[in-house]
């Protein structure tokens, strides 16, 4: 039997069901030095002046500014010595008419004196004082309470305390801060084919890894919560609701992960209606369709969808603003940047889509979004989307160039400094590892790099297709900064010669269709006339692991990716490849340094490479 | 005896030094939930493939894709069922032609079937499952391998471990995980007038507290650093020497503040030449200048400036780029972001200038920088500002509209959503507590509002001046959104009556030139005749104390700022108040908020504030 979602609450709905399960800052006092980064529960006026004194702000001369009408670089007024401030020290001294005392920065005004002159304007012998400036009433001096006067309000209740705000707090004194108490979530993670990495590092066919535990519990602790992980629930309903109600005794929160839809195996909105008050169950979202909100004991319960991307989405849109009013924090809701949206979007309309995107930053055009769609489930997105754009139940398309609001996937706006675009290469691949930038790769093959390129979205593409194909992309604005070699060849179980092996029907490997490498194979066979099946695989390692199972006679891979591993390589040629780079992104500064030092890696490396500007 | 500076070094010169001053990241293993923020220290490569089986992706039925040619919506093709495959098991079953599997998401794809049907397109009946829809091979399948594959690169050196990135490490089964070691900061803060918050909070005249412990320590954590806060060292050269010699050997590097400049008092310079390598003393850097580079033992030692906002910028500029490096982070050096200067800004010449700015997002024009000069010392722009511009020495001048790079004074980019300017108002000052923005209140005075608003700088402005000033600033495009009353008079020590007091040369106190409240007193004396001398305090408690301590006859102040102190208080009358908002503001979400929530605060308030849009 099989429960459908009776009804999809849309996606205004859930944010207002969302309101109910609200958490109330409580606030603790911590020591100053315990402050850094937690949220001001109270705000925070100034029980003191700064300074509490007239203070000096330069090297020099207390003095009477009257004293000093008509001092002239040629003609100095002369003043009697009266002695010398220190400071932290309550001067004993007083400066009276005709006199200078010498003040260092930061010392108490003595009494009698209304101005200071910069040491640079004086000249000091035996105790007379030459004064080679006139100087005006409080000149080189700042008022009692002038920075921070009593009373004032210096911080407000709400504000995250970095490193100038804990600054200001310990310029008023204060050596306890109020600040709002860090929220415990509770994380269960369910399904009897999940295995925590942490508990059994081998998989049985049919498991995989738990992700949303590690992943939740880290942007809660970003969010500035407390992640507290309940062992792994399998599938037994006892057993999870028991992990669902001690959770929600002990939190102030309780996120799960996976088993939200309606099938007979997915229980947790069957626990949060039996063991509390389910409010919600499937928003019209896509992807995030499976979400639960409820309550336990009085304790907000949210089950996320167990499909990782979406689980994180949802940790956005949902539990963040939770948690953002836990702590208290003033203003916006979830952390969004603003981008132009760099290719048309589609929507299935009818949900609200929430579309994985990467940033990329271009001189001209600031900020762009491109869409990063891996398909269902696929766990990569997580590396390579730094954000969503939300496209509306009623929107159906977002139009290429059109300004949009990016809800981030971290707390923070955070995308790489480099993108690079193009074909896997093994050889590009060790050069890149010295290179110091905040790279993305995407080396979804040649044809996806010129397409990036044309489209405006890479930084730089690693391109090993033929001048002919290229021409098809009318690339412009575009340079080719670097041109290395790569040699292609057989991996063998046998020692047989590859025109034996693979003349008569054989089944050999390479990687995937829209690489350099499979282009080259398939080129290869029609020059030679081979009748070959070629199958692929997703890395070089899988096209090897074949041809050691017997799957296929052989595999057709780049030397480099299995030098290490000592196997015997017979050679077929060299392939050529080319790092071209977008013109508009030639001038930033990740890119120009990321060219400079694949050069040099290139430069200094080994395996036949050459290379050419 | 002063030292001069012998010789300052420019600010390239003092990087080229900073480069002898490096730290050679260490790994250490940390398990998976503690690797949380951390930065990876080595290249991770997927042991495993993931899926690591061929895989459903929906809900609904495995079989032959060539079984469902011809199958249609009028026409199904009826298959026998053979059982069914939960997700987590290996399937002992295999699909024979003509039978379909029941399968779920996630669960493996049993021998025999290409393909799933999703259970939207069949129907099952006794031991027969119909199929509408004929499917093709591999759909809803995820290839084994096919989202990471065994031998990928999965995540690169220098990353930073973020709710995502540890995500994967999970996919991929990793449990412990190489980091970059955190590298311990000592502290040491320097000065006889420096006293610590947390060990005393009283000061005596002279004396002031000690921010740059708090400010440096917090910024260290935040860039992901340890800080080690030593014993505060007063100016004793033996016992300062001591904590610098103590620190060096226990901590990674060494930063201290105050002392560095050249006069007898200043000692770090001499410690650091002494104990060990004086490397450099004084940069050509405004502020900055006294700024020493060296080292102790092999470890480096950074002196910073004592005025704390120079000390933190002067962090960002040479410390962080250290820490950076120490930790192993790839990619750029200081966190800087791209923003539009709003006014004209001008530069000595001749060195280095760092100018403090606050930042401001404008819908139109995007994020703006505008300068924050609060004079030398002023620890209230580490409130008001959030990044610094960088003047070279051969530039004098930056004119508005030019596009620079903005180092930030945070580890993040962070900047209110909300920026006030104007007068400064204690009825507002209640009702902004209760506002649920993130907001910054530059209150200099209506005059400065109505500048700031002329300029394009401020969102919202509250001002209390007359019409007749106000056309002097010809502004355009504003909007008056809020109208309210506060109510003025006097606070004296006596009882008696204003006329008698004030008309006789008498001395009074209000709150500084350019507020409102000034205003209303000059033209109150004015249209009265009073012979007054009217000064001024930066706050109404320091005008108050000015009338307890007999400095002065009375106070003229807001009656809602003394309230609550049950002070008599004589009215003169009452003053009108009006939030301007610049239009091109009005939708940004925090402004909308803003001004709602003002509103509402005013309504509900009390003290016979009376408002209207």
């Amino acid at each position: 039997m099989r429960k459908q979602f009776r009804e999809l609450a849309g996606l205004d709905e859930a944010l207002e069901v969302l309101e109910q399960l609200s958490i109330e800052p409580t606030v603790e006092q911590v020591d100053l030095e315990a402050a850094h980064g937690r949220i001001l529960a109270i705000s925070i006026d100034a029980q003191i002046d700064v300074p509490g004194f007239d203070r000096s702000i330069m090297d020099g001369y207390a003095v009477k500014a009257a004293d000093t009408v008509g001092a002239y670089d040629d003609d100095p007024v002369e003043l009697i010595y009266a002695g010398k401030i220190v400071p932290g020290e309550r001067p004993e001294l007083e400066v009276a008419t005709g006199e200078a005392a010498e003040i260092a920065t930061g010392a108490v005004i003595p009494a009698g004196a209304d101005a200071v002159v910069k040491v640079e304007d004086t000249a000091r012998s035996d105790g007379l004082v030459s004064i080679y400036r006139p100087s005006a009433p409080q000149e080189y001096t700042m008022a009692r309470g002038a920075d921070i006067a009593a009373g004032d309000v210096v911080l407000r209740a709400g504000m995250h305390l970095d490193a100038r705000r804990i600054g200001l707090l310990a310029a008023i004194g204060v050596d306890t801060v109020p600040v709002t108490e860090r929220p415990s979530v509770g994380i269960i993670s369910t399904g009897s084919e999940i295995i925590r990495p942490t508990e059994q590092n081998r998989l049985e066919p049919g498991e995989i890894f738990d992700i949303n535990t590690f992943s939740l519990s880290s942007a809660i602790e970003d969010a500035g919560a407390i992640a507290e992980i309940y062992p792994h629930a399998e599938d037994d309903y006892e057993v999870i609701r028991d992990t669902f109600e001690q959770a929600a005794t002990a939190c102030d929160l309780v996120v799960s992960s996976g088993s939200t839809s309606a099938s007979e195996e997915d229980v947790v909105y069957r626990i949060v209606e039996d063991a509390g008050e389910l409010l919600l169950h499937g928003i019209a979202v896509k992807p995030g369709k499976p979400t639960v909100f409820g309550s336990i004991d009085g304790t907000p319960v949210l089950g996320m969808p167990g499909n990782p991307i979406s689980a994180l989405m949802n940790f956005r849109l949902f539990v963040s603003p939770i948690l953002r009013e836990a702590l208290g924090i003033r203003g916006g809701g979830v952390q969004t940047v603003e981008a132009t949206v760099a290719l048309d979007m589609d929507s299935v309309g009818g949900r609200t889509q929430l579309s994985p995107v990467g940033l990329v930053e271009d001189p001209e055009r600031g900020l762009l979004a491109y869409p990063v769609d891996k398909g269902s489930g696929a766990i990569t997105s997580l590396a390579d989307a730094d954000g969503y754009l939300t496209i509306p139940a009623d929107v159906h398309y977002v139009a290429a160039g059109t300004t949009e609001q990016i809800t981030t996937l971290d707390e923070q706006v955070s995308y790489p400094e480099v993108l690079l675009c193009g074909d896997p290469c093994p050889v590009l691949e060790r050069a890149v590892e010295g290179v110091d930038t905040d790279l993305r790769w995407l080396d979804s093959g040649g044809i996806d790099g010129l397409r990036k390129l044309r489209d405006g979205i890479a930084d730089v593409a690693a391109i090993a297709v033929p001048q002919s194909t290229r021409a098809d992309y009318e690339l412009e604005g575009v340079e080719t900064v670097l041109t290395y070699q790569r040699e292609l060849g057989w991996v063998t179980k046998s020692t047989r010669r590859d025109e034996e092996l693979f003349t008569d029907g054989a089944t050999v490997v390479t990687l995937p269709r829209q690489t350099g490498v499979s282009n080259w194979l398939n080129a290869l066979a029609e020059e030679h006339g081979w009748d070959l099946e070629i199958q692929d695989r997703p890395s070089t390692e899988g096209c090897v692991r074949a041809v050691d199972t017997g799957e296929v006679n052989g595999a057709f891979v780049v030397r480099a990716a299995i030098d290490e591993t000592g196997r015997s390589f017979e050679s077929v040629g060299w392939d050529t490849l080319e790092l071209v780079v977008a013109e508009s992104r030639r001038d930033k500064p990740g890119v120009t340094r990321f060219i400079e030092m694949v050069k040099h890696e290139l430069e200094s490396g080994t395996s036949g490479i050459t290379h050419d500007e």
